[in-house]
């Protein structure tokens, strides 16, 4: 039996559940190390108090006999919910990511069943293992590496959408890898939408860049922001600011504290050179087999910091119709602080 | 107040449901004309029986003041799902691609309403519109042309990775677009796989190719399949039975049928060659802003065709070892039969 699943196991029988089903490709891949693509196909991976995980699997996706789960097959003529129902029992976890569809479809077989948010299993994920920790490092130094030719790749005359080509390009050229989620190449007042999408904005003199990108590494994610200036740095103090909750939020990270005490740490900053109002975002998020992954580092979230974590920190202030400046980091809690685990410099933007 | 709003509103009432909440991408565009894309942040387009639709979007993603809905702001620091149970009430259509984490939440907060499977949405969206029509016709001439492209990039030596990455640059080249899905490119034995993904395996003489590819066209989307032989038809028998199944599937066609007649007609033409037990899926989906769509042409689905549904006809044989064909095209249900929205040949495989 694998040491995951017994970690879930243990938890689920502290808190009373009878079951999980577990149907997030990335979930799924972290308990039996594969991952599996069914689009809009039921997948379920369910497991009990006791004994081997099973996989309900349509049988449109070839996998050789397996030892340490049971595979459970369906057909496109089968009902997967109806199959999933037989395993369950009691209080059931459910993906917080499965489809309502197959939710109500399975409450309405089984109404004896009480169904809970699933989110132990987004605790066990949150503290990386070993294994896990060095490949969430490598992700971050391919991207570091990625960043270094990011700033060759700027030039004035490139659109955002040419330039984000390029980068998605190296990302296949430099680390092997698709890119983690998709790339944000902003320029200038662009850059006050945190989710900008890539125009065909042609960087001129002047304009300033930011660059929200991530890769792969054995699957796990990196993520990393930097911001640019053409020339000349035309949001000094702005960027200045960002830089200081930036490092202000990496200071703050250690076990024991609470996500919200790192989120404070940073947004002070902000608030208190003026620009509290203009920081419309949490300061960070979880991240690992998911590029985005419980817990927020936000006002909000009160869960307490554990080694091993592993989040972002990116702060950032978007002025409307002007620009904006981010700077994203990723960080891996350690006994009494935290690891950065991106290197790519940050103290000077001017290209 | 926009058509396709009063016409859900229209099935709400003759179903009795007070509200629906609808969160899939492609259904909120459908509804609004507007594509978020905003990961694991709530967002729910709520229509109720009467007045306008509200939309409940985070904060962190723009949008100028609207007339057609109403618009619902939160940040990251509120609790989406409070906000959207203020507005439902009795029975509920929930969209069957929520997050089942919300849907938990929100029967928490509001143990009072009843919780149904939201399809009469997908009722309203399985049968286009003329203007959608259009879309649909022009994607898959995009598609097309792009088909005849494959053709001449076919070569051996090249990897399947490689023939992928070139179809998706023919796609932005030809039709302005990204794919639709994930293009399938396989060689050899790897065509006995529905849902192979491109390896580094090489294309050699004697070989087949299976291309199973699509794109948008303003946002709807295509999707083709056509298998190719290098230098010669090593299974002409097996490309033939496809083919028959694949020309009896599309004469099945007509408003009245039902979607599994359609299913019998092309499945029969393979049983009868013999191969039945080597039809694994179902013979197609329906496809719109989504490219998989409800409903399944498939034995089990008895829904009845209605004019203006457009959904996929493509069966297959997969031989494990050996080696597969599949051969799909769109048809568009019209008066009296159907239009096959593909119009590359099928009857010449051997390049």
């Amino acid at each position: 039996m694998n040491e995951r699943v017994e970690r879930l196991q243990k938890k689920m029988q502290e808190e009373g559940l009878g079951a999980c089903v577990i149907s997030d490709h990335s979930a799924v891949e972290y308990f039996i190390g594969r991952r599996f693509s069914c689009g809009e196909r039921l997948i379920a991976l369910i497991v009990t108090t006791e004994g081997l995980p099973k996989l309900v699997l349509n049988e449109l996706f070839p996998l050789a006999p397996q030892t340490d789960f049971e595979l459970v097959r369906y057909n496109d003529t089968e009902d997967g919910v109806q199959i999933v129902s037989r395993f369950l029992n009691g209080k059931v976890g459910i993906d917080k990511f499965w489809s309502a569809g197959f939710l109500i479809r399975l409450m309405a077989l089984r109404p004896d069943l009480e169904m809970v948010d699933g989110n132990l299993v987004d605790r066990i994920r949150s503290v990386k293992d070993p294994v896990e920790q060095a490949r969430m490092r490598q992700a971050s130094l391919n991207n570091d590496k990625v960043m270094t030719r990011v700033r060759e790749l700027i030039q004035t005359g490139k659109s955002e959408k040419q330039l984000e080509q390029e980068i998605n390009a190296a990302f296949r050229e430099l680390a092997d890898s698709d890119p983690s989620f998709e790339t944000i190449v902003a320029f200038a007042e662009n850059c006050a939408d945190p989710h900008a999408v890539p125009s065909d904005k042609i960087l001129e003199e002047g304009m300033s860049v930011i660059v929200d990108m991530g890769c792969k590494f054995e699957g796990y994610c990196s993520d990393m922001t930097r911001t640019y200036f053409i020339g000349k740095n035309t949001m000094e103090d702005v960027y200045d600011t960002v830089l200081r909750a930036n490092l202000a939020g990496i200071a703050a990270v250690k076990p024991g504290v609470r996500f919200c005490d790192i989120d404070r740490a940073c947004r002070q900053v902000i608030e208190e050179a003026g620009y509290g109002s203009y920081f419309i975002h949490r300061t960070g998020h979880g991240i690992g087999l998911s590029v985005h992954e419980p817990f927020d580092v936000s006002a909000v979230d009160e869960i307490v910091v554990e080694e091993g974590m592993c989040f972002s920190i990116e702060p950032g202030i978007y002025l409307p119709g002007v620009g904006g400046v981010r700077i994203e980091d990723l960080v891996l809690v350690t006994k009494d602080g935290c690891e950065v685990l991106n290197h790519d410099p940050k103290d000077q933007p001017v290209l």
